[in-house]
């Protein structure tokens, strides 16, 4: 893990917090683009859109910001394995690496949500693991409180 | 081919013939919810947002108008079927029904996408073919107009 990978990594985190404080699935993501970085973190429920997951959420503010259909060469940092709908986003985005930290089965585990963890046969070079612990600990965080309710 | 059927898919056609003038992909939807219809186009290059489809728009739109994080029940008609990121979102939006015109088979051999067409294991009922030609019509004028550049 490079110094920017945990600093990145760290950026998408700390979104993840604010979307638990927030009420929301704490997923955040963080995407690379040159010397900017833009981060995102999940708006299903606080922007009634059930496409906000943190990585549209990322592509659509870095696209707005450098006014480009594609990202080409971007790097994602994201605290859950995109799902298919943001891997396929990621794709059509043009972005170079995925890295990150908990994975669809770990979610999955704790949400049901029944969507193919099976990766896509094109788009971005993923890797996994980076800080999952501190990832997992967010989501379990919010499963425990969904559970209270 | 219901009454209903054919003036949905004739609205998205509609969007999806406004995409053309504008220089988009003709790619069109409209999106059933209750009495609503909530219509939409592509707008991956107007809106420089790679995530812009037409159902992620309609999607979008509709739970903005509706303040809703589930359309649970609706039904979307779309002038290509929906490619897997669409897909995904139609699966979230919970969305019962998809009615398409063109395949992504029809829409590949004019464009070289390469995302897989395999239909996802979770999500709407899909059904195809409906006014195929006239979006196929739309698709071969921008894919000639392309070729022209």
């Amino acid at each position: 893990m490079t110094a920017t990978d945990a600093e990145c990594m760290g950026l998408a985190l700390q979104q993840a917090r604010q979307a638990l404080l927030a009420g929301e699935v704490p997923i955040g993501a963080c995407l690379v683009h040159g010397e900017r970085r833009i981060v995102a973190r999940n708006t299903v429920l606080s922007g009634s859109d059930p496409t906000g997951h943190a990585e549209i959420v990322a592509i659509r503010r870095a696209s707005t910001e450098l006014n480009a259909t594609r990202l080409d060469g971007a790097r994602l940092y994201v605290t859950v394995e995109p799902c298919l709908m943001c891997a396929a986003a990621t794709h059509y985005a043009g972005i170079a690496e995925v890295h990150y930290g908990a994975s669809l089965a770990d979610l999955q585990e704790l949400t049901g949500d029944e969507l193919s963890a099976e990766p896509l046969p094109v788009g971005p070079r993923l890797r996994g693991g980076l800080q999952r612990d501190a990832s997992l600990a967010l989501l379990r965080a919010w499963s425990e409180r969904r559970a209270l309710r």
